[in-house]
């Protein structure tokens, strides 16, 4: 119980990091080996983030691969590479051969080209090398990418009793086993079984009989459909097959749900207007290089509004009020914008938008509509009220209506046009709506102005 | 083969559907049926999603409740709503017993009270009623509310032949094996095995001998905290125990995953100035009530900035110009506040955040500083050149860098303020970040312009 409980609360404390600094500067390594064997690798890996580059390195050197491979998998992608520099290759491929095949592929596609080479050299078990450089041959998104060779496959041709006694030497290599797959003779995916069933079934059953159909995505498919597949059935695993229907891997859900998190961070980070991942306790300058391009967009943005203003001055040295209200029209133009774009990239993410774009933005104008007449009725009054000159409170509230319209159907427009063109409609969402909206919008406040007030 | 393909291929095509509503309409429950029985029932979700209410009724009523239930579960929550409605309580209660007690509970929840108690006393598996009953006491977003009772348990003292034959009864009710429980003779997690462990294992072993340690996560803990120790240390189920230690049920991965789902959209949602979960193909009423909220917040900054530089008027005769970069340092100061917000957000999501809040804002104090410079010197060259005035040219500039020095600091100190007072600090970024840092940004621009001029 009480292992149990430590286990769960596990809870980085200051203490702890200097008990662990302690016992490394004073060589005491029996002692820090037994405080570290209490832990998780993924507890170790918070405790090695938390030491000097040095002191990591002398933990890692100290355990076993067998601890350390999975430490360095969690360990910051940054940290990581700080650690993997000051490895040989000897030591990097030590660790790799430790690793399933997916994160052995995985750490070695972060070494620079050269590096890669020496490291594969050095693997050992030659099954285990060419799985990894298999792997490596396949795009970082995709099924491919993703799925690790290791899995236990049976043949459907055997009996549960034989499939049993096959399984226990297979599934020693396979860290986690979901599902055993079910191949022709020709190593055809065909079904698959789970243990469950080969528990619950009698030992003389023929394999074939209690196969179950399976489903399973090519080695080529994108990662981001490989999640859709997995999180719409329910799946824990998911087999891959090539061309030819060979099974060729599995992906499993945990890789799934990392996948699923990054890409909800990117487009959550593509949205704030970050161009590059970047993590809060990054360097000033990758967050500067991350985030100066789209305020450059702004700046830029911002000079095209100047220059529509100064165009429209000498009309306007009556109405300076007019100007007054520009960044109220921005905002709201940039604001709708957001909102409508936003809501357009997530129902492409879900395959959730059904039926024409000309629909689309037909709601969409509908909806603005509602929302503008709302909201400038509010406009009016205020401005009515305050100033007193009902044309002047007119003018200004119907450009906000008609403003917000168009800012509804830019942002409809910009991710559907972007989805259909195959870029990825998030980058609309953000810096880019918002400063073309800034300018549109304040392009049409003043013309509407300028109609209405009859200057 | 060719089931497996069209398994995954899965496409909702307008003749799938039309050969549906034919089918319907002409009452031929036979081929209708032979043709669902092809699907998953996710796809026979989406395609009821496509269909009439009363179409979909038809289609629920004929198939048996082992599917319906399923397909319920898979609807969209609006649809299923909609389809609940038209159900007896029997009717539902029928789904129901079909159903793992998680699903059910979720599916009871979402009745009116009055109906729940009537759906309940329809239940008929007494057993299942009491666990749904339980779970129901849960908060939703509690591990008690994602958690199943359904788990495969047994004794420390048993051996492992003992636990197969044994694991054979309970399991044919558990969809889904991932790990069994062992527990003391009081009902307490000591461990856990997996099926692969026993399938390995001699049978005369006692499992207390291979019993492994085992992380849970307490009844009431919130579904964020279980969903990141489950991404931590990588696994597909958990135990949930209650405060005495004993074993009340287990989560697993597919529920956690269309958690982390549904909580990445919401913040995206927030960030982008959405208050209600919507979708693409809700009402326009529905959109309305979800986007009003902050635009009307927008509007009401956007007349504070009004207010702002009407008390700067008189200046507006000889600097007209000024008036007119407004929109460009509202724009700057709601990026760079958005931009520094997200960030804060995301790691205060994911732990990153390490160190006190001070240090942080000098760290954004001097990101900010680094942008600021390099965006000013733009707008410097650009207004000098432009107008051949060097003063007013450095009196924006100088502006510039103030007011993206003081949005970096809103940007960061408001989430870190919102979350040390246990407010969600996602609702930072967006709407509010760049309604308040318009305002000030506005402010500090007039302020430090006049002084520079000297108006």
């Amino acid at each position: 119980m009480e292992e149990n409980k430590e286990n769960i609360q596990f809870q980085l404390s200051n203490e702890l990091i200097e008990r662990v600094e302690n016992l490394i500067e004073t060589n005491n390594d029996k002692d820090l080996q037994d405080l570290l064997d209490e832990f998780h690798y993924a507890d170790i890996a918070e405790i090695l983030e938390e030491v000097d580059l040095e002191q990591a390195l002398y933990v890692i050197k100290l355990l076993d691969s067998e601890t350390t491979s999975d430490v360095l998998m969690e360990l910051d992608d940054d940290d990581r590479e700080k650690v993997l520099k000051n490895l040989s290759a000897k030591e990097i491929a030590e660790e790799v051969e430790e690793l399933d095949s997916d994160d052995a592929a995985d750490i070695i596609a972060e070494l620079p080209e050269e590096r890669q080479k020496r490291v594969i050299n050095q693997i050992e078990d030659e099954e285990h090398k060419a799985e990894i450089q298999e792997l490596l041959t396949y795009d970082d998104d995709s099924a491919g990418g993703l799925m690790a060779k290791e899995l236990v496959k049976v043949y459907e041709t055997w009996t549960v009793a034989g499939c049993l006694r096959r399984i226990k030497g297979q599934a020693q290599d396979v860290t986690r086993v979901h599902s055993v797959y079910v191949v022709d003779k020709s190593d055809k995916l065909v079904g698959r079984l789970s243990l469950k069933d080969l528990i619950v079934t009698k030992n003389e059953v023929k394999i074939a009989d209690i196969s179950k159909s399976v489903d399973s995505v090519n080695v080529y498919d994108h990662g981001e459909d490989v999640a859709k597949v997995m999180q719409k059935y329910d799946l824990e695993a998911i087999p891959v097959i090539d061309d030819d229907q060979t099974l060729v891997g599995r992906i499993t859900i945990d890789d799934i749900v990392d996948f699923i998190k990054e890409e909800a961070e990117k487009d959550y980070q593509m949205a704030a207007g970050i161009v590059q991942d970047v993590e809060a306790d990054d360097s000033i300058l990758e967050l500067t290089r991350a985030r100066l391009p789209w305020l450059f967009l702004g700046l830029v943005g911002g000079v095209g509004a100047f220059l529509i203003m100064e165009g429209f001055q000498d009309a306007f040295t009556k109405y300076a009020v007019l100007f007054f209200f520009t960044p109220l029209i921005a905002a709201m133009a940039g604001n709708v914008g957001v909102q409508s774009s936003a809501i357009i990239v997530q129902g492409l993410a879900n395959d959730d938008i059904k039926g024409s774009i000309n629909n689309r933005l037909i709601k969409e104008m509908f909806l603005a509509t509602l929302n503008g007449i709302i909201l400038a009725l509010f406009l009016f009054l205020f401005v009515w009220i305050y100033s007193g000159e009902i044309t002047k409170a007119l003018a200004i509230s119907v450009s906000l209506i008609v403003v917000i319209i168009v800012a509804g159907i830019i942002g409809t427009f910009i991710p559907l046009f972007l989805d259909k063109r195959g870029i990825d409609p998030a980058i609309a969402t953000g810096p880019f709506i918002t400063t073309s909206n800034d300018i549109f919008g304040i392009l049409i406040y003043f013309w509407i102005a300028k109609l209405i007030l009859g200057i």
